[in-house]
């Protein structure tokens, strides 16, 4: 990215080109050879949604049943993903928080391997590969910060596991602190980060990245310990920060991110103006799920309309010039 | 892909993980070099919206203003994300045939780049790299067949050349033979092939997969030629044999595409079913969009819905199983 936000190096990691649109595949893809391992029939998983068209992908390449729990405002270009990948669909009158206990209660009643967030050990070590790969790609530099958007913390705790490994096999010589942001509306992290403890109290989460809407941090020990570790921090951005993060992305490097995946870019412009980074910092900022799988909630964040015009040339000059 | 389908072989090309999630990028990054070289100001271009939101994407990294003509039908998606990335958007009042003319009067009178299909003569160069990315990819065996989506015809004459000229510099020992695919309501080059004419007449076309949906196919004479040269056919399909193919692809190759991406898809099908193929060929069969692009077009593949539930185990049980 050029440098117009005043630090010496920004770096944007696209994960919105995954297979299924977000990072999470990194997460399926683990898991899916775990669960044929275990020779299980049917997996399930509770998800706001990239979570579940992730599983339901990388399922759909198998003989697997999948039921995917989700709350009542799942996005519908999300359900429709699930729908497509042939998952049973249960869509809980509740929020995230909700469907996550309803789909942990099911999977112990009825034996069903779960792929849902911190009940399932595998994910951390998929999404710890986003790391793995910032390493190559950078040749082997660390950037002094990683900005990631954070919901229940598996991300952030993998990645950071990720990092701690590749230092200690002496690929890299250094470790990155990781910044955790949340939303303003959602944010149970910021507030345990804020109060110095272990835990975070549960909240009722409201934000417009539906991604990151989480009342209930399900990895929030293991998030709150990795940041801690890396000296990095915790910061809430607001709603329009993460929209206008949006356009900034799309403006700046061409990438089209969700709400949710434009937290991170929010975070370290917030950054920049509380003076938390300064002109010598390189940063690498994570991109967690791709534009077009929330419309509604992109939408949001522009300000300009079509031009509606008649098929004639007069037309056109008249509304535009 | 697995070989469900009675061909020896069939490779899916999935060209909606391209920056801007569709093929059209291809093209759009050899025309926005081509831009700054003419040290032009203004560009712009007439889509059905997946090479207008291309445009948008890349020419979003440069100081080029943009100017987009969609028709009337552009799904919101696709309006959002040219939006966003900053274009100018003119809807035009009438359906792509008329947008395209419109945008090229405008960019004749007012000296604007136009990046709009068969104007441009440096979107075939880019789109080429389709078929020389397959070559590669196969390790320099080529397919007997490569299946395209076909609207406008650039995509499978830009191919068709990538294929020649690799043949030409020895790189791979025989031609594939191109099939072009063409929705039944939007199927000019099909009647064209049949009738054995160079050219082909104008249609309404009416479609559910809209970015094939073209009446008066731009490049036509070249796209008729480049399968004839090859020694392969057009091929129609109907909308419902499209919708099918989207289902086929996501359960079977986890992959995701709009209506006309699903096409090419389609129009094997439809060829193993009519016996123009047979059990000892190899094909390829092009994936042009993405999917998430225009939800509203996959919906309609979908025959199931979520299950709707209260926040009980009891409520699951009784509904799912």
């Amino acid at each position: 990215m050029e440098n117009q936000f005043g630090l010496k190096k920004i770096w944007v990691k696209d994960d919105g080109r995954n297979p299924s649109a977000s990072l999470k595949d990194r997460a399926s893809s683990v898991a899916v050879v775990k669960a044929l391992e275990k020779k299980t029939k049917i997996v399930t998983a509770a998800s706001t949604g990239n979570a579940a068209s992730s599983w339901a992908v990388f399922t759909a390449l198998t003989d697997l049943r999948t039921i995917i729990f989700v709350p009542k405002n799942t996005p519908e270009a999300k359900l429709i993903q699930l729908l497509l990948f042939g998952a049973d669909v249960i869509q809980v009158n509740g929020n995230y928080d909700d469907a996550f206990e309803l789909c942990c209660r099911a999977a112990e009643k009825w034996g069903w391997y779960n792929r849902s967030t911190a009940i399932n050990p595998f994910l951390g070590e998929g999404k710890k590969t986003a790391a793995l790969e910032i390493c190559e790609q950078l040749m082997w530099q660390v950037p002094d910060y990683v900005f990631v958007p954070v919901g229940d913390g598996c991300i952030i705790q993998g990645m950071w596991n990720g990092f701690k490994q590749f230092y200690q096999l002496k690929l890299i010589d250094k470790l990155p602190k990781m910044v955790g942001v949340q939303a303003e509306g959602s944010a149970p992290l910021v507030n345990a980060w804020n109060a110095g403890t272990k835990t975070a109290d549960p909240i009722e989460p409201v934000t417009v990245a539906d991604s990151i809407s989480v009342g209930i941090p399900r990895d929030q020990v293991k998030a709150l310990r990795a940041v801690r570790e890396s000296c990095g921090f915790f910061i809430p951005v607001s709603d329009r920060e993460i929209l206008s993060a949006i356009s900034t992305l799309a403006k700046s490097v061409g990438v089209f991110a969700e709400p949710a995946g434009a937290a991170g870019m929010a975070g370290l412009q917030k950054c920049i103006q509380e003076g938390l980074c300064n002109s010598g910092d390189e940063a690498v900022v994570m991109v967690t799920g791709n534009g077009i799988k929330d419309i509604k909630g992109v939408k949001k964040s522009i300000k300009t309309k079509p031009i509606e015009v008649e098929n004639v040339l007069e037309d056109v000059e008249e509304k535009l010039m």
